[in-house]
C-alpha cells in the first residue's frame, strides 16, 4: 500500500491556497482538508461557516481572487436592501454566498450533520477533495481583550481585530469530538503525510487542536507532520496573525510558530527569506520561497511539502 | 369627528394596485391595509409572506412593474448559486427580496409579532399606510385538487395552478384571532368606509374572513363595505381566480362575486363592461371602468370607491 494520502488543516484565505496546490499534487480523493470551524457563528438566523465556505469556494474554483473571500462574479443587491429594512449590515453576505448560508441552515435543521452538507456541497461543486469540519459538535472560538470578550466574528469583522487581543479562549460544547470523517482519513492506511497549512496558528489552527481528542489522533497517525510557516520574513502574509503575536507577547518569527507547535510537529517549512532561523528550529526544515502568489507557487508549494513529508516518512 | 379612515381588504397584486390609490385618496396615516398571510410559508427556512410583501413593494414604490410580483431592480444570484448547491429552486426568490425574508424570519425567531415587524418594515420603507397582517396566528390556504391536497403555495407557484380544485380548506390555528392592529383600525371612531379589494375572493379574502370574529366585527364596525369586482368582462385581471370559480361550479360572472361576499356588502363596484348584469346583484352598485392600467387609474377607481361609500352612508 502506497501512502499516499494526505491530510492538511486549514484555517481560510492562506490555508485554502495551499491546499488548493495539495489538490493537484495527489490523486483525486487522496486529500483530505480538515477545516476550522472555531470561526463558525450564527447570523440573521443562519449558521455561517466562513473557513468551510472558503475552502469551497477556493477548491470549487468560485473564489473571489480581488477579495480573497466570498465568491466570484458576486452581486450586493440583499445587503442594500437589507439595510433599508434596517438589518444589520456589519458582516457583508453576498447575494450568491447567502445560498450556501441558506441551504446549509435548512440542512442543519432538517437534522443533516454539517459534514454530510459539505460532503454534499463538495460533490455538486465538482471538488475531488474530501472537505471535512473538524467537528460536527460546536466549539467557539473567543477573543478575550482589553475592550472585553468578543465572540470571534464580532472581533474579526465587525470591530477588524482593532481591540488588543490578551488571550483566546475556545467554548466547547460537552460533546465535542473529532468528525468522524477526520477519525476516518486519520485511521487511513494509505495516509502519508499530515500538512498544517500556513493558517494563523492561534486563530485557525488552535481551535482544531482544542477538539478533545484531535491532536493525540493526529500525532497517533504515525505519519510525519508538516507545518508549513505563515510567517515571512517576520511579518505575516495576511490577515492579523502577527497583531496577535506580539500582543500575546510572542515574537513575531517564524522559529515562534514551530517553538508554538512543539512536539505535535515532526517538520518544519520555513520561507526562505528566514533562512537565518533554521538553527532555532528544533525539528527538521526544509527551506523555500512560500509566497503563494500564483497558482503554480500553490503547486509549487505542495509539491516540496509533500516531498519534505516524504523524506521524514523514510528517515524515521 | 370626520369618518375619513379607510380599511382596505388585499390580498397580492390586485388589491396592493387599488391600495396604492387609496393611499393617494386618503390623508397620510389614514388607510389601514389588511392583508392576507393565508399564504404565507416557510421556504427553505424563511417565513415567507407573499402578499405583505406584495403590499409593501407595491406602496413603498418598489414594485417590478414587469412581473408584479418580487421588486425592482431584482437580481437573481442567490438562486443560480443555491440550484448549484442542489437547493429546491421552483420558489424564486430574488436577491433583494431574500432580504426581507432574512429579516422577518430573524425578527420573528426573536419573539416580535409579525404585525410589529411589518409596520417597522412599512415605516423604513417610507409608507404612510398601515399595513398589517390580518393575524398574527396561522392560518393558511390548502387546495383540495383532483390530483392530492396541497398547501397554497405549492399548487399556485409550483403547480402553477394547473390541479382541478375541488375545495379549499383554511387550517386555523387555535389561538388564532384577527391582529390588534386590526382591531384598533376597525374600532376607531375616524372609520369611514371598508373596502374590499379586487383580489381574488377565494384565495385572497376567504382567508380573512375565516380568521375567527374578524367576519363579525368587520360587520359590526358600521361603516359601509364596499366591494371592488375582481371579474371584468366575464374573467379575470389576472391570476387563477375565473379558473377556480369554473372549478367550483361559480358562473365566471362579477355578480357571482357580489352573491359570494352576501350579507357582508354594502355596495360592489361593477366595471362597465358588466353593467348589463347590474339587476342581478341585490346591494347598491357603482358601474366604472375598474381596470388599473396607469397609476392615475388607481387613483380614480378609488376616489370613485370612497365617493360611493360616502353616498351609502348618508342614505344608511
Amino acid at each position: 500500500m502506497k501512502r499516499e494520502n494526505v491530510i492538511a488543516l486549514s484555517g481560510g484565505v492562506g490555508g485554502a491556497k495551499l491546499a488548493d496546490g495539495l489538490v493537484q499534487a495527489v490523486g483525486d480523493g487522496r486529500l483530505t482538508v480538515v477545516v476550522n470551524t472555531g470561526d463558525d457563528f450564527n447570523h440573521l438566523g443562519l449558521h455561517i461557516s466562513p473557513d468551510v465556505d472558503t475552502a469551497l469556494y477556493t477548491l470549487g474554483g468560485l473564489a473571489n481572487p480581488e477579495t480573497g473571500w466570498g465568491r466570484r462574479d458576486e452581486t450586493w443587491t440583499f445587503m442594500a436592501a437589507l439595510a433599508q429594512l434596517g438589518g444589520e449590515s456589519w458582516f457583508r453576505l453576498g447575494d450568491g454566498d447567502l445560498a450556501i448560508h441558506v441551504e446549509r441552515t435548512r440542512r442543519l435543521a432538517a437534522g443533516e450533520t454539517l459534514s454530510a452538507i459539505i460532503a454534499d456541497f463538495a460533490r455538486r461543486l465538482g471538488i475531488s477533495a474530501h472537505i471535512v469540519p473538524m467537528s460536527d459538535q460546536a466549539l467557539r472560538t473567543r477573543v478575550h481583550c482589553d475592550e472585553g470578550v468578543f465572540d470571534f466574528q464580532d472581533y474579526f469583522v465587525r470591530l477588524q481585530c482593532r481591540p488588543l487581543t490578551r488571550s483566546i479562549e475556545f467554548v466547547v460544547a460537552p460533546d465535542a469530538r473529532p468528525s468522524s470523517a477526520v477519525e476516518q482519513a486519520l485511521a487511513d492506511e494509505a495516509l502519508g503525510a499530515i500538512v498544517i497549512c500556513p493558517s494563523n496558528p492561534y486563530l485557525s489552527i488552535a481551535p482544531m487542536l482544542a477538539v478533545p481528542g484531535l491532536r493525540e489522533r493526529l500525532r497517533a497517525a504515525g505519519v510525519p507532520i508538516v507545518a508549513v510557516s505563515p510567517i515571512v520574513g517576520g511579518a505575516a502574509v495576511k490577515g492579523p496573525t502577527a497583531k496577535i503575536m506580539r500582543e500575546l507577547g510572542v515574537p513575531v518569527s517564524a522559529d515562534a510558530i514551530a517553538h508554538h507547535y512543539g512536539d505535535l510537529l515532526d517538520g518544519f517549512i520555513l520561507d526562505v527569506r528566514d533562512a537565518a532561523l533554521q538553527g532555532h528550529i528544533t525539528v527538521p526544515v526544509h527551506i523555500t520561497d512560500t509566497l503563494m502568489l500564483s497558482a503554480a507557487d500553490r503547486t509549487r508549494v505542495a509539491a516540496e511539502t509533500l516531498g519534505f513529508a516524504a523524506t521524514l516518512r523514510q528517515s524515521a
